[in-house]
């Protein structure tokens, strides 16, 4: 409660409490479906999951919320209760744009064409996805829509507004037009100059047990506090659970010790992003993480800035050869080379950090004219084909599972998300930037195992803001200057062409 | 849906579903935090499930669902929609009783003394829990008067029967006071036929890993379901979950590899009821366990008649051999003899088969006194230590760890429970005596490893009636007649004297 009268907004923020609480739950319960839930539990869950949804969604669209906005906009707010306000309003405007019968059928759409994706993807089986595919686009469409008649904006910025507050798609196609200007000449010239050199691979097999143990430690180097978190196993690794209570998962694979160790790496990102934000107001949208972009800048941060750093990787090998044993991959700076390699492949997950953004681009070009109606879902394929050549120069005629089918993001309707994965490497880049020239010598005390001038700076700049400005606000306080895509380009340029 | 018009009926149970669906989280969360949640998770998580705790009381006591029962009351119900409708009128019998604000202000008592509890208990601090535990007392003497004014029945019958429908303390007393006259008795003749042979105690350490794998093997023995369910560990033994996804947990010690393997067959038996319940009508009451002595019949029909039965035992030898290693402790009847070994004791989960009713007669007694007012928190310690001297012929004298604070039952406000366990035993033999009528070489059978006589038969007479009947007619038809007390003496003479 404040010091001042603000009944409405006392109200307003007791409702966000009561929703946290149950998104708590919600939160938990995702994560113990993707690491712990035995297959029959599968159905119980999900009607359990959906109840919790649809009533999450009443309670967002309680048409009394409306009023207390309206004169909680009128009560004498404090800096942060304004934005905090901001924030409850986006969120209250998003949910009533939907009727309830919408929410509940794209539940069913998801789960259904999720659930059967599983089983699609080994099986090669594009047209099994179709079916269930066209129903999750038109619901998406219809989404679009809907939330169009109350922004304005046109229709694929409102999916990507769910994940990226304030970005357009006006902004991302000049942010990407940069890009796909000197990306494709960048993989070439750097493909050129790794030719001479191959990388030796590490030889497994690895023990879980002791891959595991490796893993932790690494995230203790960064800081992850395990009495308010825990790493465990899933077959995508993700970040859930709630701030007091991160749950990341990694995957392990007995022949490769590198996947997992950078997966969690990555995933330890998200996770400090989380473990980090404000404890006050508890449960209120100001406290809560900025946006997917500048979730990606953390988790890419550490996985890109610092798992592929030289300095870092250095300090990397008498852990890998403590957990694992000696071998000549874990000496010199073969492992550096390793994991810098660049080399165009099909699997976006698996991709290097300079074809990376290429599987963005893709996606970014194809679910876009999805959504504005150019293209159809059945005509996936031969985009998809059309682009890999264009982009990677990669054949992918007829191969659907490591093609669209790959992803689970459209089969759960997150049509919007994948720029934020290369918009997030564009912010971690400008961070790094920032950092340097904060503390000149970071790079040598990075190779020294010294991580608190990247700790440090994130903490002050992106942990405990939080939500408290808009995006372009944060990215101006922290670096001086809104999202600039100079400095991705720089920093790749100066680690794969110098 | 049924066939007949039964609007009532139908809204009702789907109320019931949908109430079902959001316990089924409050389920999955509360495992969560006694396996999973590390330290700094627990203030968000209790909020959270005290959120949902305060929802599922205001959908349970919705003034709408009274009247509703009225009207259902009149419709054309079969015999297992108005078996439902029972059930339904009797949570919200119990609902309505107590209002919200007792709800909230029980479920602080006993978050708050169970949480200090936990250190109280090592350390021996009788005078720092009675501080807390005077307000849990408190509250559950006003539920108590409350349900009292609404059923009619005494005092402390009205709290047992959340647990145990329709079981009354002057029967409590009657099936007790038999007890009473013979057991001191017979453990002292136990004591003096078993004071020639010392058994050998198995030799450790045993490896965690190669128990946990024991332990499920065992559990596949029995037949349970690892697609719908998982074993793991928590400092307290128990079984949540739902049933479509039971979730059992046990307690491995590196120097005791037969308390783990006895937990596991226990919470076993809690599991199988659970995966076996009917899954139609979803959600419903009728569907659910009948009560807590009949889950406790269940987990002592596997763990005592099944798990210290000598023919059973011999076919658990070649298992301890194969996954612990050979050792003297592991040949001939030295483990029967080692688990059948009846010692009094302070610690009622340490007890063996025949001392255990004692420490239950002395919970009944102590907290059957307390909630009518006969005694006072503080009285408890000397209750304890007489009963101890009448019961055990042990001294418990200042030692509170292992006197009243060995449980956290009364921390929780569980009074009324502890009964269900001695009921559970008598039932279990019950239940045994009638399969062995049925069964005429039911011991020959389970020696030669054939459990389907006994899970056969609990599965027909136990799981897929779940809460069709009252617990005695149940009984009756399972048996030929209510709970008979004769059936747990004449195993117990049978199994340790003759």
């Amino acid at each position: 409660m404040s010091d001042t009268h603000t009944p409405a907004y006392d109200q307003l923020s007791a409702d966000q409490a009561r929703a946290h609480h149950l998104a708590h739950l919600q939160s938990i319960a995702a994560w113990d479906q993707a690491v712990h839930m035995p297959p029959k539990g599968n159905e119980a869950r999900a009607a359990a999951l959906a109840e919790l949804a649809s009533l999450l969604h009443r309670m967002r669209t309680d048409p009394q919320l409306g009023q207390r906005i309206e004169r909680a906009e009128q009560e004498p707010l404090n800096a942060e209760q304004r934005a905090n306000l901001r924030e409850i309003h986006r969120g209250w405007r998003q949910a009533t744009a939907l009727p309830e019968s919408l929410v509940q059928a794209r539940e069913l759409a998801h789960a259904r064409c999720e659930h059967a994706w599983r089983r699609q993807r080994p099986a090669n089986d594009w047209n099994g996805f179709l079916g269930n595919f066209r129903e999750v686009l038109k619901l998406a469409r219809e989404e679009a829509r809907l939330l169009q008649r109350q922004s304005g904006a046109p229709l694929y910025d409102n999916l990507m507004d769910r994940f990226e507050p304030g970005m357009t798609s006006a902004r991302v196609d000049h942010l990407f037009g940069d890009l796909q200007s000197w990306l494709p000449g960048l993989i070439r010239q750097v493909r050129d100059k790794q030719a001479t050199h191959t990388p030796v691979r590490p030889q497994g097999p690895f023990a879980i047990a002791a891959q595991r143990r490796l893993s932790e430690q690494v995230m203790c180097l960064f800081g992850f506090d395990f009495d308010a978190g825990r790493l465990d196993e899933s077959t995508h690794p993700f970040t859930g659970g709630v701030p007091e209570d991160v749950r990341l998962t990694t995957r392990y694979d007995e022949a490769d010790c590198i996947g997992a160790l950078l997966a969690t790496i990555h995933e330890t990102g998200h996770a400090l992003y989380e473990q980090n934000l404000p404890r006050n107001p508890i449960g209120q949208p100001v406290a809560m993480s900025r946006s997917m972009a500048i979730h990606e800048s953390q988790s890419l941060s550490l996985e890109m800035q610092l798992g592929s750093h030289p300095g870092f990787v250095r300090r990397l090998l008498p852990l890998l050869r403590e957990h694992l044993g000696p071998q000549p991959a874990f000496e010199g700076d073969n492992l550096h080379r390793l994991i810098t390699r660049v080399t165009p492949g099909l699997i976006r997950v698996d991709a290097d950090e300079v074809t990376y953004p290429a599987h963005v681009l893709l996606r970014y070009r194809i679910e876009r004219a999805l959504i504005e109606g150019q293209a159809e879902a059945e005509d996936i394929p031969a985009l998809w084909d059309a682009q890999m050549q264009e982009l990677l120069g990669l054949d992918t005629r007829g191969n659907h599972k490591d093609g669209a089918l790959q992803d689970a993001h459209w089969s759960w309707g997150m049509f919007g998300y994948f720029p934020c994965y290369t918009l997030g490497a564009m912010y971690a880049a400008q961070w790094f930037a920032t950092m340097r020239r904060l503390t000149p010598d970071l790079d040598q005390r990075i190779g020294r195992g010294d991580l608190q001038p990247v700790i440090g700076w994130l903490r002050q700049h992106i942990w405990t803001p939080a939500s408290l400005w808009t995006t372009d606000e944060l990215a101006q306080r922290a670096s001086g200057e809104v999202l600039n895509p100079a400095h991705y380009r720089a920093h790749l340029e100066a680690r794969y062409l110098a």
